[in-house]
């Protein structure tokens, strides 16, 4: 989950700190998403799906896809 | 995504037991989760998909497409 975020986010320009105004997340936390540090509740999937311009669904199929 | 577990669930003629041991969650944690009473982490998204056959985006749509 943690490479398709930071692909999708640098992919549209934007800083981790960008990303996370955009879903009301710290940038850290948005940093330790992207390591892969955490279980993402589906809350936060889709908050952070919805900044990057995507629904929820697919960010998951995503991360699924890259297994 | 509680009303899509249980109709899965049912669909497949399972109790919330046997869900639950498909899983490795007690039925009790089933439970609340059909009542909508769970932010699920995504882990346990794809724990419950896998364990009703499907995968964990198919049942994060069916659960977005709910809304």
């Amino acid at each position: 989950m943690g490479r398709v975020v930071r692909e999708r986010r640098e992919a549209l320009g934007l800083t981790q700190e960008e990303l996370g105004e955009r879903c009301n997340l710290h940038r850290t936390y948005i940093g330790s998403i992207e390591r892969g540090e955490r279980n993402l509740s589906l809350q936060n999937i889709e908050r952070i799906a919805h900044a990057l311009g995507i629904l929820a669904w697919e960010l998951v199929r995503a991360a699924e896809d890259r297994r």
